[in-house]
């Protein structure tokens, strides 16, 4: 029987954001893994579990996944991370690799299981899913991620200024993530379309060091972190008609 | 000194997907309240406490949010509910507002803070976060909601085929929220597209009662319930060039 490899989301960082199962698995006797960007640093999932209250216990896994787009890079760090699980889970032994926010949410741990069960189709894989940092930014301020009938679009403002163009029109909710490389473009964008009141900047949004700003004009001279995000809200968007069981119908279908 | 209106988030069903700080309000002091949709019908979200083994309190206020779109019809339950839970806030007594899934996504809970604020701008609110439906659906099939620079969109699908369309060039997942009243559109749609085997039907996700199909085809023949989604993943999005940071900068922004 081998153990099970279970992907323990932790939330953003709040250790009350932990779900109870989460907690179940970090207490039983389930071998900790984490995520570390390299040898011996520091990991932010870890450090959650930390603030709850737990010691890591002697035997945890710190495992290395570089912050790199370097897909050769990437996939040895992978494997090598799949190496270092299997042999616990081929004793039996069941593995929490301790996630920041949600495991199924931009998380390392795709890769992690993806590549465990490429060695070892064998392997039962569990997710436990948490509150994502953008979830948590949105209950801090009070704002609706999605009232009825919104949409909501969750992209990496990497893909540029001319993709927020063509979402907008479709969106009443706007997560806009890493908005660091393109703030100053995004911030020109917001003005120029009329939602500079509408959005609110994020900063290590769910942990302890969470920044908020509304003010967006100071972040032009502002250091931003590279875990930062906008919520936008689109109050302007025209919401089409919907369809049986929503809006009156009207041929869209 | 006001009572806090708490909104607390209780996942989508599983009782052990409530988190800590959601558990410590079930257990403190503060009265409840939860969302009916006829007086003396059952609650979901009191559902889910229930199976996590709390008894409701003698004192809990049943709220009725009717199941409309009769902006007046809402309007004045929210009022109503407003009006309920206003005197034991006054009172000094928190109130946890039980909630389904996450509050701030899709939840009735902003129509209640927003009601409450508009009769005591006083009452301090607080929204604890939660695991949505579609992320218990995604980690309950091993699958991601988004991986690295992945784009996510969440909509309901009564925007109908056309919108659609729009958006799909756009994500790489798409979590089509609603699905019942256009089921028969959206499974030509998927075949139409070539996305028939990466898209998964779910009926009432994270609850006892959840319902997976793969097999799309099966659906037409099928009654399905109205708290259903489908989680489509678009393997063939032309993901474009990501700006710096992310991916080599040509020219986007």
């Amino acid at each position: 029987m081998r153990g099970r490899l279970i992907g323990v989301s932790l939330g953003p960082g709040d250790p009350g954001l932990i779900t109870r199962r989460a907690w179940d698995v970090l207490i039983s006797d389930a071998r900790w893994a984490w995520p570390v960007r390299r040898a011996g640093g520091e990991s932010h999932a870890l450090g959650i579990a930390r603030r709850a209250g737990l010691a890591p216990p002697a035997d945890g896994l710190p495992l290395v996944f570089p912050m790199t787009h370097d897909v050769a890079v990437l996939a040895r760090a992978w494997a090598r991370a799949a190496d270092a699980v299997l042999p616990v889970l081929r004793a039996g032994r069941d593995v929490a690799f301790l996630v920041e926010g949600d495991a199924g949410t931009y998380a390392t741990f795709t890769y992690l299981a993806r590549a465990v069960r490429a060695l070892d189709a064998d392997v039962p894989v569990e997710v436990i899913p948490g509150v994502t940092s953008f979830q948590a930014a949105a209950a801090g301020l009070g704002l609706p991620l999605a009232e009825t009938d919104d949409a909501v679009a969750i992209v990496p403002a990497g893909y540029g200024i001319g993709e927020l163009d063509r979402l907008l029109p479709h969106f009443d909710t706007l997560v806009l993530l890493k908005v660091k490389p393109l703030l100053d473009a995004v911030l020109d964008w917001l003005a120029a379309n009329g939602l500079g009141d509408h959005a609110v900047f994020i900063e290590k949004a769910g942990t302890p060091e969470e920044r908020v700003v509304r003010e967006l004009e100071t972040l032009r001279r502002c250091k931003v972190s590279y875990l930062s995000l906008m919520l936008v809200r689109n109050p302007g968007r025209e919401r089409g008609t919907m369809i049986r069981g929503c809006r009156p119908k009207q041929g869209d279908a």
